[in-house]
């Protein structure tokens, strides 16, 4: 029996050396490093960041680990957005997703197929901890529309930063519907928290992100949307056997360039964007200032405007109702109805309405009181080139 | 004895069971689909990309299925490129590389600690395999610009396509440096073969990408490269102590509409960019559209325009110059001194030349034998706006 007791110790050996070989092939864990170096070795993984100092580009990169930031969504756009953030070495991260990982996003970037069934927050702090140990991470499994974890996602916005008690830098909403975006609007205008709003087209082909700072650009309320998402959610979609399309490439650009305005607004560096939109069918990037309307129906966000006293409201908003015409008319995309308009209303305002999938709504919405653009002339105004509209922009 | 049999058994097992989960937990591999299906569930890994049909974007999009695409350069934008082709089931990817996955990496998206060390081909091979088992793989751990592998790259593109002995589709430039760019333009212009560019500046926050179909398109050599890497390579730079920025944001941003723009190529869909590039501090997007230059340098580019009989070569080559000289005033780039240009004549043809690092060369060069632009006129041009430079495309 000697032999099979040496036997058998042999392959206890054996095994516990391909499992410390196993475990370490899946998450070799890298050191926490305390302070960044701009040092140029293989080994530092900040040394292309710091180089932005060098490069005149960023004053203080240290600066990044003191920031908190919260994503709301953590799906196409959002999880590449953290990713973002966790390589670029941002302080803190707090997700909120309250969705599963399923093969059916394995298009889009970010999720990997042994994460299926694994709930998106998990999944994904699980990836950015083993990317980075630098980046401390706070995850809610939860939806932030429910009366109970809206006031816990209030509670964890103005309380939950890195500096104890303080309230994070900037929320980024990368969610895929209506509801949410409203709750994260009515939170950011009560709190007079700064945040920045991102979509994608329910066809794949557009996106857009905006900075909301509360009482000084427009609100998620003060206008319409220039490109939104239906206000179904995924699984009413997929209850009525309807997909939406996500394409990996339209959601890394949107993801791209949402950090970049995030890097930007928090590093102080170029020109932050108020509004940027992508159309990749035909790679117009449409960029504008938009400032708050005095009429919005948010009674914080016209709170704000009293406290950031805000003037010449026309310009700017103006500009912004012909761009989203012309979004409206090339999207096909899928618009909340509000229901204070009438159908015929809506097509005026928005052109010709294109052919939808069952259970998908287009909508487009002037806002009341709002004086110099008639119905008539918009229906035109979503014929015109994009030349014919870049001219008109620069007049306004 | 017999306990410590018994427990040595006991352990044997749970070793056995935990090594099965921690395989299972790395790679979990997901069955070969043999049809790419439209059938909205959550295990459908397609369900996403088959609705673009539904949604009236593609056609056609199982076609993807039949393609070939190379990537060389699997880096901060080759890297995410791969991944989003993978996970929009492209036929075969053809990857060339022949660097080491480092930490000093960890910036930009894709690659894990864990795979430090390792070959890029190798390390993205392996994760690509994991999200999409459908798709075919062919890696190659070398440097094309060497006279063996360039001959053996130049055979590979010429008949690796998944279709026995048939060219790739399309080729896409990742690479970092102008030797790299220059033996991709030499194999493709010789074969006739499409190829798309990429390139991101050295200080991170401007990048381009660019068509190029020989003979009808301006090749690499036919003129000045608007956004072009320091023409030394990343070890040099380590080695004079002097280290590229570099950003996921910009690279993400850069992969994605290289890759949109490869979709909308292959599948027939949208508007295909001759050039669009990506200015990060403004949020500046030109697109424009580049002929082949005459007095092309490389002999198979003028070849190739012959077959293809250009005309009217002056308004879009003209277009390409003005763009290019916002692009060097701007960018404080790293562009490449070509030889038979004078300091003097670089100063006057860019404007005023910023304060680079070390190791890093401004260079601009205009085209031999371009009329209608003089000297002095294009250092006016750099300091006008980016108004005025778009009012001036639209007139050309």
């Amino acid at each position: 029996n000697m032999t099979s007791i040496e036997e058998l110790k042999l392959r206890v050996r054996e095994l516990e050396n391909e499992l410390i070989k196993c475990k370490q092939k899946r998450c070799t864990a890298i050191p926490r490093i305390d302070k960044m170096s701009a040092e140029v070795v293989d080994s530092n993984p900040y040394s292309r960041l710091m180089a932005l100092k060098r490069m005149g580009i960023v004053e203080d990169y240290e600066k990044i680990r003191t920031f908190t930031v919260a994503v709301v969504g953590v799906g196409g756009v959002g999880s590449v957005t953290a990713e973002m953030l966790t390589r670029c070495g941002i302080g803190k991260l707090i997700l909120f997703d309250y969705d599963k990982v399923e093969l059916a996003n394995m298009n889009r970037l970010f999720f990997q197929p042994h994460q299926a069934g694994l709930s998106k927050v998990e999944a994904a702090e699980h990836t950015l901890r083993n990317i980075n140990p630098d980046v401390q991470f706070e995850t809610h499994n939860y939806n932030i529309t429910t009366m109970e974890h809206f006031a816990h996602f209030m509670d964890r916005i103005s309380y939950g930063a890195l500096q104890e008690g303080k309230a994070v830098d900037l929320i980024l909403s990368c969610v895929d519907n209506f509801e949410a975006r409203m709750a994260i609007n009515a939170a950011c205008n009560e709190l007079g928290q700064t945040w920045m709003e991102s979509g994608v087209s329910e066809n794949a082909v557009s996106g857009h992100i905006q900075l909301i700072i509360p009482g000084e650009t427009a609100c998620f309320a003060c206008a319409p949307p220039l490109v939104v998402a239906a206000n179904i959610d995924e699984k009413t979609l997929k209850r009525e056997g309807v997909c939406a399309a996500s394409l990996p490439t339209t959601m890394g650009v949107v993801a791209g360039i949402l950090v970049q305005n995030v890097l930007k607004y928090l590093l102080k560096f170029g020109t932050v964007s108020h509004y940027l939109g992508y159309n990749a069918m035909q790679d117009f990037f449409p960029t504008m200032a938009m400032k708050a309307n005095p009429t919005c129906d948010d009674r914080y966000c016209r709170k704000q405007q009293d406290d950031y006293k805000v003037t010449d409201q026309g310009g700017p908003f103006l500009l912004f109702l012909s761009l989203s015409l012309y979004f409206t008319h090339h999207d096909l995309g899928c618009i909340e109805l509000v229901s204070e308009q009438t159908e015929e209303e809506l097509h005026a305002a928005s052109g010709p309405v294109p052919d939808l999938p069952e259970g998908i709504t287009v909508a487009y919405t002037i806002p009341e009181k709002e004086t110099g653009v008639s119905g008539g002339e918009t229906v035109e105004e979503t014929e015109q080139s994009l030349e014919e509209l870049m001219a008109q922009m620069r007049k306004m």
